[in-house]
Parts: C-alpha cells; sequence; structure tokens
C-alpha cells in the first residue's frame, strides 16, 4: 500500500502489559520527527497528540494531504521552534495512522475489530516510551500536548518522573468528568447505532459506518467550540440563501459546517479506533491511580510544569487545569500555569491564539536557556 | 386504537395558513385540561409544552403511564394551583400525541412522513390560539412554559397581545442560537443517520429508527443538565460492578443512564416528529419578525411579564432571559424578572426546585388577587 512508505514505524520487540491484563509485543508505533537531534541529545520534544490526532504534527500531513494538526505551534521560528528542538509524535496505539490498532489483524490474519484488547492512556505512554530507546535520548526537554495530549502528559511524567526536564499539559484535565464520559458515549452509541457497524466487523470502506462516525464527530466537535464563538462565527447566517426553505437541508452555515465535519472525518477515521480512543480516555483518572491523591502521581519528579488553559474551554474547563496546578503546589512542585483569554474554545490550543502561542514558546525558550 | 379514546381532541375547523405558505384546516389539536374554569372564565392558564413534551401536565400520563412532564408545577395546592386555575395545555402540532403531525395521514391516506409541512413556533401558537374560542375564554389569566414552552409563549403574546393578563416565558430564547441549533442538528443528523429512516417512510414501530432517535434523545439530554449536576449525581461511579470491565458495556452509571434515557424516550415519541419540532425551535427567531428590535414584538400588549431563568442552563442561559427583559424594559412594560440558583441545569424548570416553584406560585397567586 502506497501509505504504508509515508508511515515510518517502530516496531517494538519487548512485551507490554497492557492495563487489562493482556501482554502485547512485535507491535507497531508509527511516529513523525521534525528538526535535528544535536550531540548533546537533549533537545527532543515529545508531543502527544488528541483523540483524533495523529503523528503529522505540521506541514503537509502526507495522508490527509492536509496541514498538520498542530501546525500553528510547531515549525522553524514557531512556539515549538524545529530549528531548535527535535520534535517527536507517534500515533496513539488504538489509533489508525499506523500504531497498534483494532484495525490491525491478529496472529490468525483477521482484522481485530473489538477483539483489540481496551487500551489506557497508561497503556499509550508505556507503547510510546520506546521511542527514548529508538532515539537513545535518555532525557526529554520537553512533553507537551494538549486535551487527550495532556492526559498522556501527566501519566508519562508520573509513570517516568525524571525522563523530562519540562512538562507542559495543555486544557487538560486529570480525570474524565461525568459529562466528558456523556459526550464520549453518545459519540460511541451514534457508532454502534449505524447498522454498518456490524459489531466491530465491517471490512471496507464501502460497508464501513461513516453515517455514525459523522454523527460521533458532530457532536464531539460542538463541544470544542464556546457558545459564544459560534454565535460569533455562524450565529444564524444561511447557506448559501436569502431567507429560510421550509424544509430539511442546511439552512444555517452551522448546520453545512457540521456536516462538513462530519464527512471529512470519516475519510481519515477508523470508527473502531474511535470507540477505542474515547475509552481510554473514560478510564483516565490518574488521582485513581494514587488512592485518590493526586499529589502522589507528581512526588518523585524534579520536572518543571507550566500549565495552560482557555477561558472559554467548557470541556476541560479551566478549573480541572488548576487542580492539576493545585496537586503540584501542593507538594511545591515547580509549576507555571496560565488561563489564556480565548472565545475560540477547547479548540483553542490549535487555533492561532498569539498569546497562547507566545506563551508556550517563551516557556519553552526560557526553560531550553537555563539548560 | 385504545389510545384514541384517551386523548381529547378539537378538530380546527377554521382555515390556518402556515409559515412556510401552505393552508392547513380540519386538523386536530390534542388538549387536556385540568382544574375548572370559572364562571367568569377568567382563571384560565395556557401551558406550552417543551420538546418532548405533551398535553400530560401532571397527573398519570394515560398513553405513557408515568407522572406528566410538570407534576412538580401544577396540580392541587402546587404552584399552578388546580384548585384555582383552569390548566389547559395542548399537544404542538408537529408532534405525536394527537395533534397533526407527520405520523397523520393525507388525504390519501397515506402516512405524511417528511411529506408533513415544515411548522413554526408561529404556527403552533396560531393552531393552539383556536383553544380559546373552543372554551369560550375571552382572555387567559396566564401563559406559561419552559423551554421551546417559553418560545410559545413569548410568540402568542407577540400574535394575541390582550389575550392573556400575565406572561411567564421560563428557561428559553427569543432566537435559537448557533449552538442551540448545532446540538439539534446533531440531533437530525442520528435520525437521518439511522438506515431505518428511509427518508421519513418507516411505517411501524419495527422498522423504525429507534436508535437515531435514542442517539438524539442522549444529544440532548447531556444539554439539559448542568456539568456540575452530572459530576455531583454521577461523577465517575461504577454501574454495578467494582472495578472497570475493559470493555464497551456501560461500565459508568452515566453511560448506563443516557442508554436508558435514550430507550424509554423511543418508545413514545416519533423520530419524524422530532425533525419538525427541532426545526421549528431552530426558525424561531422572534426579533427578526420585527426587522430585528425584539422590543416591537411587545409594543401592543400591556400583559404583566415575569421572566425566571436558572444559575446553570447552558442551554439558555440567562443572558438570553435578560435580554428579553431588556427588551421589555426598553418599552416600559411590566416585568419581573428572577434568576433562580440551582445546579439542575436547564432541566431545572421540570425538577422540583422550591425557589423556583415558590417564585412561580407567588407570582401566579398575587397577580391573580389583583383581579
Amino acid at each position: 500500500m502506497n501509505t504504508e512508505k509515508k508511515i515510518k514505524t517502530l516496531i517494538v520487540k519487548k512485551p507490554l502489559k497492557l492495563d487489562c491484563g493482556k501482554t502485547i509485543k512485535d507491535f507497531p508505533i508509527a511516529y513523525e520527527t521534525y528538526g535535528s537531534l544535536n550531540s548533546k541529545k537533549d533537545n527532543a520534544i515529545l508531543v502527544f497528540h488528541a483523540l483524533t490526532g495523529d503523528q503529522f504534527v505540521t506541514g503537509i500531513n502526507p495522508i490527509t494531504n492536509k496541514e498538520g494538526w498542530w501546525s500553528y505551534a510547531v515549525g522553524p521560528d514557531k512556539a515549538i521552534d524545529t530549528k531548535k528542538y527535535f520534535v517527536i509524535c507517534s500515533n496513539v496505539i488504538g489509533g489508525c495512522m499506523g500504531s497498534y490498532g483494532p484495525s490491525h489483524k491478529n496472529s490468525d490474519q483477521k482484522i481485530f475489530g473489538t477483539n483489540f484488547p481496551v487500551i489506557t492512556i497508561n497503556d499509550m505512554v508505556n507503547a510510546q516510551y520506546n521511542l527514548l530507546d529508538h532515539f537513545g535520548i535518555d532525557k526529554l526537554f520537553s512533553i507537551t500536548g494538549g486535551s487527550m495530549g495532556g492526559m498522556q502528559v501527566l501519566q508519562f511524567i508520573s509513570n517516568f518522573p525524571d525522563k523530562s526536564k519540562t512538562v507542559i499539559p495543555i486544557a487538560t484535565t486529570s480525570s474524565h468528568s461525568a459529562q466528558n464520559i456523556a459526550f464520549n458515549e453518545l459519540g460511541r452509541q451514534a457508532i454502534t447505532a449505524d447498522s454498518n457497524w456490524k459489531d466491530g466487523n465491517y471490512t471496507s470502506k464501502e460497508t464501513n459506518p461513516g453515517k455514525g462516525l459523522a454523527v460521533a464527530r458532530m457532536a464531539a466537535h460542538i463541544t470544542y467550540l464556546s457558545k459564544k464563538g459560534l454565535q460569533e462565527k455562524f450565529g444564524r447566517k444561511l447557506q448559501e440563501r436569502e431567507d429560510l426553505k421550509f424544509g430539511f437541508d442546511a439552512d444555517f452555515q452551522i448546520e453545512s459546517y457540521l456536516r462538513y465535519q462530519g464527512s471529512v472525518f470519516v475519510d481519515r477515521f477508523d470508527a473502531n479506533s474511535y470507540l477505542y480512543i474515547t475509552r481510554a480516555m473514560d478510564y483516565f483518572d490518574l488521582a485513581k491511580q494514587f488512592n485518590g491523591n493526586l499529589s502522589e502521581a507528581f512526588t518523585n519528579t524534579k520536572a518543571k510544569f507550566f500549565i495552560i488553559s482557555f477561558t472559554s474551554d467548557w470541556l476541560y474547563p479551566t478549573q480541572e487545569n488548576k487542580d492539576i496546578v493545585i496537586a503540584l503546589n501542593s507538594i511545591g512542585a515547580d509549576v507555571g500555569f496560565v488561563e489564556i483569554v480565548s472565545d475560540k474554545g477547547h479548540d483553542s490550543f490549535l487555533l492561532d491564539v498569539p498569546d497562547f502561542l507566545n506563551a508556550l514558546k517563551n516557556f519553552l525558550d526560557k526553560s531550553y536557556e537555563e539548560n
């Protein structure tokens, strides 16, 4: 397949015991890198992607032919300056961009579907840890990511407390709330309600549960934007018409926009991966791993934290980010925090929000000078 | 059908010209009443129901055998005291509890489906106005309703400025926001994605788009509850299990709750009605009917307004209710306003929220004494 040529893959030989109890080995981790690793190997930044992201952080994604998901933040002279830093990002396990996931085949050469093991955020970061050995990196300069990427950041530094100098969780939470779980469950129900889902045993692009996946995407997309942002961008503007048509076509621009978001997503994402990754997010509860005490997740690290939230993010609101700051403060950790004013909702971390990008750049560059 | 015996129906002979341009006549309005109309006929309250409500306001709904949707507020000695007031409520046109809707048959004895005309909030209240003639009521004592019920309240008093002494819109808006439209569109997409929808031409309970309708209901249900309320009620509590099961069953109580809400809704609601009623809500923009000046909707009425919002309602937040107050204030209308503190979200108006119920009761009883 032509696609596979464009995807760099590390085959992890070492067995990995998953939280569900199963052990996997000889599994692929698909990754991409930007910039160059310096001779001291102290300029590497591991970026973790969000629910629907992948390893193609910046530049043109060779599979979708669209801009990488963090092009605003990562690149030459950008906040995460690839002239200075060596950026690594890998597709999470459970994903559908080359890493071990439900669309892969089992030892009997059958597609896993829902026979793929249920994975966790912990499993994801343990799998990705193998990239450090692969590149011969003893200690990363930084780890960062927004949303589910931020969850991985928190889990990574908890699991490997001396493996990163700085830690930047963005627009995230240490534990999925009931509302977060509710929206993810809504997405899963939309997928499994599609008669083409067939208990996960769909086999071709033509017969996949694309309609259900599109609905799941629309639901999630609404949560990524703020009410105010939606109102300012779309309001009640009509879609290429002078007045209401008294029918069920997309009269309003917001309807047309959502339908478009659903349809393009289906082209690049696998429905079963959507089930597995949302499940991992819902299972995430870092405090629970430490008997309810979030601070204990971080007692062994001397890393410097910088936590960023956005005023209009109602999916992972500032308070949930602050809870992480409070847990770190209570053990005297080195932690900075900034709440960025933005109407762009949860998606702010992916967009051109200068205050955010400047804060990220300044923290990284200043910390790097202290090296 | 046994069901039909339990439903009181007024056949409206008079032609009604709909906003879409079509005219309907000889159409049914299903209604219910509670309490008694007094000899002066000055104690009638017209209650308008929300998206998924019906005419069975209080007591046991004879069709579903469950409590009526506003049982907390309406009944003997309750906020809307049926010992004192004569309460009328009718199913909106477009609905599925007896009033003219998409599950009815056209003149060729074929079920309308999506051949039913697209109706508006304006059409709904114009249809319901016929109930006043039916009961020989010249002027209502009050009109009230929450959510879409509140939209009908606003439209009714705008259309018939001298037909109610008091006006109580609750947890509502004068215009559907982009986020409101987005959530409704999500529900419609979930329904139309169901292969059983068949362009609206499903004909039996067995082959109806129940899965899609359940997903639509789940989506809406999340918007009815506040993030904080969900967290307090469900948090990350597990559903009848000691620990996570690493599968896709409902591990969390919130998942089980949503699935239940979806499944029971399907038993009592019609998918095409869901499409039509959400469309009417999205089309609602009272200011637009008056060249963008909301105040002008109310210039001809001397009614006494009382507007109620809830702190944790993020579907129709306090600000959108206040915008109505502001429009009324700017023309010197008689308007009171209260924001009730509640964690129960938009659903607060349907629940046992004593501050709300007391405010409603006091306003009604005091206004009635002034009669």
